[in-house]
């Protein structure tokens, strides 16, 4: 029997909430299933894709949608986009995509969700955009973190992520701030902010994470049409700007081994 | 002064809701405007694109988000993807998308919505995807149009679009059917559906209108996950599907003159 075939067959069985693992060894065991080869799936078969993040990430995703592949669960932002061209490209992958990013939020509130939000999903590709908030809400007086706090978090968490999980395949993106931008105004972005993006690299490059580097890539961009084209209040992609980021996110996954 | 530069300048301008055309030819009279030359404008300067049809282009858009370029507002199906593609590959077009689809409608209804939905928009590129509800529906029983019905219907909308914006360029999907979808079990999609799809085809010859074979389209990625994972239940794309569909959208739209 052919991979798809196999993963019709079992995508069809009901298993009333068994665990799908368990399901198979025991069965294969009892003659259940037909038989089929592992050498059958290419090692990036029935992939698991987490993107998690802040409001660049949620981009108005529908909460109460939170299964994979689901159009208005996946928002409207780079994540649904990068998706949507990975599904395009990929239907042999079997990838299950999901969205977990959830506006306003720091690295400590990711934390306080990532077993739900991401252990829990056993992703194969995680994907993490977070820093602009551990800023910005310490720059409006609404939380005393510093830079120290978020690169400590940061390696927290990812520390966390790899004992758990330590196949999994992490891509950090550089958080971003887009001069010109309106809520941007303070010079303390402009000042103060690159401290952030530093420790976010660092943290990348301890835990061997891909990196996107966000800033250049938007700044390459803005000689053509400015901060209002691509990221009207400096921290939030227009449509254009998060198709730019779907794109530089499908170039590093398709590097990933 | 470049073209940028002009369109900064006037977009900033605050015109209270005179018609910009006639503010810039008495303006320019009256010497309020930095001159410049029209052959800064490239024919593509400036488009605005729209997006028309049923459940397929709507795609859960937010219909209180009526403005260009609006996430929400262009839903999470085909039209939002081509549109985010569009503008971050054409920065320097100024690109106006607007999706106006809305689920369930017949060519008679975007007809009855027509002035506010198309014409007052002035679209310079204006894509219709119509044509599977004027089926679906007579099949169940709660509409008595016919192929001729639907044929007559979209020759009057497309000559009443000639008619009021001479220079539109068009372009018309084919309407499609997913054979194995889990809606379209009924053989009479098979056999009776194809007359609508030439009807389709037929209109958009005699208005030189360009014109994207959905259908072969889809036909011809079915032997990798079939159906359930382009189109589940054979009408509405999954986001494989619609990103297949955007994929076409654009190389079509790049033909054009």
């Amino acid at each position: 029997m052919t991979r798809a075939d196999f993963f019709n067959y079992f995508d069809r069985l009901n298993l009333d909430g068994m665990d799908k693992r368990t399901f198979l060894k025991t069965s294969l065991m009892a003659g259940l299933v037909p038989p089929f080869s592992f050498k059958d799936f290419p090692a990036v078969g029935n992939q698991t894709i987490l993107f998690q993040g802040d409001s660049i990430t949620d981009a108005g995703r529908d909460k109460a949608q939170y299964y994979a592949n689901n159009a208005s669960g996946l928002g409207t932002g780079y994540a649904h986009m990068a998706a949507s061209s990975l599904l395009e490209r990929y239907p042999d992958r079997h990838l299950r995509i999901y969205n977990r990013g959830i506006s306003g939020h720091k690295v400590f509130q990711l934390a306080g969700r990532w077993e739900d939000d991401a252990l829990q999903l056993k992703p194969d590709v995680l994907s993490i955009l977070i820093g602009v908030n551990d800023f910005w809400h310490m720059l409006n007086g609404n939380y005393d973190g510093t830079v120290a706090t978020y690169e400590n978090d940061l390696r927290n968490l990812l520390k966390r992520t790899k004992d758990a999980l330590p196949g999994v395949q992490l891509i950090m993106g550089e958080p971003f701030v887009i001069k010109g931008g309106s809520a941007v105004g303070s010079g303390r972005w402009m000042t103060e902010f690159p401290a952030f993006q530093s420790a976010c690299r660092k943290v990348a490059t301890e835990f061997k994470a891909s990196f996107i580097p966000y800033q250049s890539i938007f700044d390459n961009v803005l000689s053509k049409g400015g901060a209002a084209y691509w990221c009207p209040d400096g921290v939030h992609p227009s449509l254009a700007g998060a198709r730019l980021m779907a794109n530089a996110w499908i170039s590093i996954y398709e590097k990933l081994g």
